[in-house]
């Protein structure tokens, strides 16, 4: 059993992402579809690039990953299909693969449509189930990648937000809203932990102090706490609230640590 | 391995979808389900119908569709099972299967409780759940359709929006709004591409000329735009936009080209 | 074929149900997962416990339901692991699995780490991925439910909200508001058809009598009806409306008979 999983913007109120299952149900009988999500904000590349980066590597070896958030679909963007040593990727070349790919050795392939593994007709406005279904029930079904055109040189980076050190300080920022309202940034537990931090501060409306507790509910309820998150960064929550209306978050407010 | 999909308007907030797919894994288990989508419009059996149609074909022939957008559960409306040449299509005879049945050769079944392929106790408000879910997955186990109950000498069929040609000009209109905004019309790929035009018209608040172009981004960013849409019909959007909000489309909306 | 059902609080937007999914296909690739919920409201164990009551016995003898509505996750409470005659349950002691437990004889464990089910790395925040799904894979592929911890001498019960009888009167209440607006009460099927009631009393915006019938639109549009729903309780809708706005029902408004 092979499985493929899909991230898009597609939302469940249309036939799009049901027709996407459609067409992989007949190309690859055998291979299993999980929906990693489909409510990434319409042309959201970079949340479904986080996204996708913070749930890859939860799913078995082998699995073939596929994002579609494409708002350039139809113009000269290119498509990618990418191998890891566990996984396989595949999507437009904008980025949207990029933080997941960042610290991978790949094998990157351009896709290309004389290679046959395309819907025979290809429209210039849903690629996902022209072209990126079809192509992962095909690598599900064994097909080699370099099959699928040539090797692609390169391929759009998103610039990943590193944090800052300054001396004992830590800078980082909210990478991603989740939809309790928690921001979660870009400091990796592996540089929080040997700092036995107990507290960070907030820049969102003024300077917040925020204690370092292991779970939520080690606050009072309605009061801020960061967490060690489940994505292995740190989070700024609010104990039964959302710390996103409470405190403001938003995508770049800063963290220091 | 048998593909059983789903078009309803129960939503996925309730335990309404989930109950469908537990008593078809009970009935089916060696069958797959895949959602089309649960989100149609309350009531909005026009709407399942344009759904269904736009993409029951990119499923695995032998695929049984259900749909269930029912107001009338529980009345006089009958149940229905039709075969077409490479499907089935299990759902209330409302009308919400006749447009992807409007171009086949159908045998059209009217279902019968004593039959013996619902489940034993039938709700008079969830049929979805007591009647086409396990109808379904005795299709789906090889039981022939005419096992189901007695021909269905006519079944109700929603009047398609037809395009209406004057001579040089084209008349059509939105019969769909995805949930980008987009709009689109009852202006089939056969007769735009003969056309060669350039642009149309789009009677929304005043009249707006809109050009038509392969793709959303060949016109700049929250340009009007109109594309021979992903379901083989014109659609008109906005580039990075709703057309919806912006162009104030709605159901009916006329568009000439 | 295994099943394992779902029903959670997290959403489908971010990649939370997603990754448990992943989780299970890693640790158990023959099993079927099935959605019944995740847009129960955050936090709310009630209304995800009166969700699994309604539903889980449609599913296939061997189910394994797991519930994570879990505003607790990381402090001392509990997690569970039940068998009873036909499923298997499990999710956080906090009261979500007790409706679906009221009547059942059970065996209850609580899960401990160190017997070695759970995923290598346990965060404080996201049991779901970490605890259950796993634990759900491995009751899944046949791992004797003894094994996964001691016996557990109780658990966290709701009070499930009886129905009062008054001499000719019987009082319930709204028990659960579905996504159309309809409110689920108390009132049990074989409460209510002995009594061959014809009308209820709903006591929201002062007194409401309501006709008892058997389906929605045997009444005229937009007037409320009673009916005995899907789930065998009394339900009040409004034929094409929705009771929850037009009548202000709450959870606890009282219904008599």
């Amino acid at each position: 059993m092979q499985v493929i999983s899909l991230i898009t913007d597609f939302g469940l109120s249309d036939w799009f992402v049901g027709t996407m299952k459609g067409v992989i149900a007949r190309l690859a009988p055998a291979a299993r579809v999980i929906d990693l999500t489909h409510d990434v904000p319409h042309g959201d590349i970079r949340g479904a690039a986080f996204a996708l980066r913070a749930g890859y590597h939860f799913f078995p070896k082998g699995t073939i990953h596929v994002a579609v958030v494409d708002p350039g679909v139809g113009s000269a963007r290119q498509a990618l299909a990418v191998q890891t040593s566990n996984y396989f990727f595949v999507g437009p070349d904008n980025g949207v693969l990029s933080f997941a790919l960042r610290r991978e050795k790949v094998i990157a392939i351009r896709l290309l449509k004389k290679a046959n593994y395309f819907l025979q007709a290809v429209s210039h406005t849903f690629h996902g189930r022209d072209i990126f279904a079809p192509v992962a029930a095909h690598l599900s079904r064994g097909i080699p990648i370099r099959r699928l055109g040539p090797p692609a040189n390169d391929f759009v980076r998103l610039s990943w937000p590193e944090p800052v050190r300054h001396n004992t300080k830590i800078e980082g920022e909210i990478a991603y809203l989740d939809r309790f309202g928690n921001g979660i940034t870009n400091l990796p537990a592996e540089l929080i932990n040997p700092l036995r931090a107990t507290k960070c501060i907030v820049h969102s409306r003024g300077r917040l102090i925020c204690p370092l507790k292991p779970f939520y509910q080690a606050v009072p309820l309605k009061r801020p706490v960061a967490v060690v998150g489940s994505s292995g960064f740190l989070e700024i929550g609010v104990n039964g609230g959302s710390a996103k209306q409470s405190l403001g978050l938003r995508i770049g407010t800063r963290v220091t640590l």
